[in-house]
């Protein structure tokens, strides 16, 4: 919580939850990465929070860009990105959209396979922009070993193939860049890129005995934010990180990138919400208590999905006795229910009307907001 | 697939994702259930669609709705629907919008313990209405064998606290005017009725033994659409509900009311997307084959959820020879994959840019869509 959140919400006057993000915390934020890790370039994963006064911070403090869609790209334009500080890092892109973002001005893409590999090429030809101007890097699977959210085999092939895939791009006459990988979402182990960074670089000596020769290394996101347990700090990461690049690229370091986005933009934010019902099921001494928010999976905190992301929740009552809790939100969905699995300490005197603060939202919230789910609006969001 | 939606789709011109829903279905649908239990009456649960079309056609139609929110009510209302025609059955509301309901007219309200009891008697004295003239039904819990998305303790207390429930909001002055309870969406068991409605008889009789006269049962949904398994017929429900009712109330049947959503609109909607993606992962033999439609569960496909939900989905290659695939979505979120733990049967010859239908899709889909995660669009809707 920062002062400007508190005053901000002081005043406020409005109905409903919402979302206030400190501006300031993410110029902390993006300073803290640039001088853990001075020799890599930001990319800003701007799926985390498209709110456009973050993305106008971020390109004045110099930061790139990844974006998922074609819309972020514009986004991130509007914000004053020039396009050679952007990457379409979403390696599921539709053709159009690829031919889209050329025309754009984007040079830098991912894949993680031929398939896409031959829409980029095709893309280009289509728009007329010569093949050895775009860039491809192809994602890696990998092992997210202590990751909070570990990410799915959705996206990334196995190493050995992502060498075929590359030299697909240099056949294709585009320009074989590099490797990216993601070592999970929350990531807690700063150890972790050590193993990517090990497969990152053997394609790179594979690349090299096939006569291509790549130039970068995208280090992806994982970096954490601070939720109920604590996490190390960026500069942890950083050496961690330093140190495996040295490790198995020795004095001929890459070119890197990382793509920061709950790292960056967590903890900015702060959604104040307010309790609607606490109830029991039945009389029965040992039944657990019920407290419904007016915020639940379905305005904006989906990233509770399978109680995977725990959230610091502050009340008026801190430091008051308090009691287990099931915590859920206000949709006549079944599955609208935050944490009940491994129920919330929540204090005994929480009252109906009350008011919660929910931190560390700053994140995957505004955007996974459902556009009317039960009738209720979209989670409001507020930047200053 | 009807041919209305079939022409519409030969003609459509826009990119992206789409849901088309054919009004004459759910009007066939609205008829079913008239028919099926021809002195119950039907109150539309808005969640599962609350387009402008399907609420005018059904308040044409005589139906009246099951609300969640106080926008919800409004939309019922700009349909036509009158006020003693709606039911505010969400058991979580915040004091200010039942007093807001109330002002809007609606008289009917869901509650499942006293707190709530105690806003509907404050908010009913704070817009100066008549306690006596608000009804209260209360929800109880349910066992929900047989459904295939279960549903959660989130709503309802158990049986012996309802009869308290109902005697509190007598005591304050509201009528105590039934008991409510929901089997489990996507219910395929006729029979699941029968033990709830023993339940609710128990309340009838306990109430009457403290001198509260009941007058309602609400049958809540539960009221399958077919996706990939068949379903019972609406009718065969109308007969199991009216044999449970005549076993368990004998020749005193009460007033019943049911709440169909996704049984009055599932069918009547179908999803077009496009394959963005087909790949492996490796070279390996056996490696599952990835396909990446543009719509996954952020797009307005969250129902898959768990798996829970497993839609028809048609291609042009039908009668072809299929293979199991993953099926995920476009986004960049590891999560927004549909089928992985059990895949899909989908044709060998499906291929990027291919056209797919996703059957059963007129409930619960637009509205879950995320606001822009990613910077996706919500999806489109056309209601013909």
């Amino acid at each position: 919580m920062t002062e400007r959140i508190r005053e901000f919400l002081r005043t406020r006057r409005e109905d409903g939850p919402c979302l206030v993000v400190d501006l300031d915390v993410i110029r902390e934020n993006y300073g803290k990465f640039a001088r853990a890790l001075p020799e890599t370039r930001v990319f800003y994963a701007v799926k985390a929070n498209p709110a456009p006064e973050v993305l106008k911070l971020l390109a004045e403090l110099g930061s790139c860009f990844d974006t998922a869609s074609v819309v972020e790209i514009e986004l991130a334009l509007a914000a004053g990105a020039t396009p050679d500080r952007i990457s379409f890092g979403n390696t599921i892109k539709k053709e159009r959209d690829i031919a889209r973002a050329l025309e754009l001005g984007v040079r830098l893409f991912a894949v993680d396979c031929e398939a896409e590999v031959e829409k980029i090429a095709r893309a280009s030809a289509q728009v007329s922009i010569p093949a050895a101007e775009v860039k491809v890097f192809c994602r890696i699977l990998c092992d997210c070993v202590g990751a909070e959210w570990p990410l799915s085999r959705k996206f990334g092939c196995v190493p050995d193939m992502a060498v075929d895939v590359l030299e697909h791009a240099h056949r294709n006459g585009l320009e074989a860049y590099g490797v990216s990988f993601h070592v999970g979402s929350q990531q807690r182990n700063t150890e972790s890129w050590d193993v990517a960074l090990a497969s990152a670089s053997a394609i790179f000596r594979e690349c090299a005995e096939r006569g291509i020769h790549l130039s970068m290394v995208n280090l992806g996101g994982g970096f954490p934010t601070k939720y109920l347990k604590s996490v190390p700090a960026v500069e942890a990461y950083g050496e961690a990180i330093f140190q495996a690049l040295s490790k198995h690229f020795g004095n001929r370091l890459p070119e890197t990138i990382i793509e920061p986005g709950r790292g960056m933009v967590g903890n900015a934010g702060i959604i104040e919400a307010e309790v609607v019902l606490v109830s029991k099921k039945s009389r029965a001494e040992d039944e657990i208590r019920w407290v419904y928010l007016d915020i639940g999976k379905f305005g904006g905190l989906a990233e509770t999905m399978d109680e995977s992301i725990r959230y610091p929740i502050r009340t008026e009552h801190e430091g008051t006795p308090t009691v287990p809790c099931v915590l859920a939100g206000p949709t006549c969905d079944s599955a609208d229910v935050l944490y009940e699995k491994e129920p919330y300490m929540l204090p005994v005197s929480l009252e109906i009307g009350d008011k919660v603060l929910i931190e560390g939202t700053g994140a995957y919230t505004t955007t996974y907001s459902a556009v009317a789910f039960n009738g209720f609006p979209p989670l409001k969001s507020y930047v200053i």
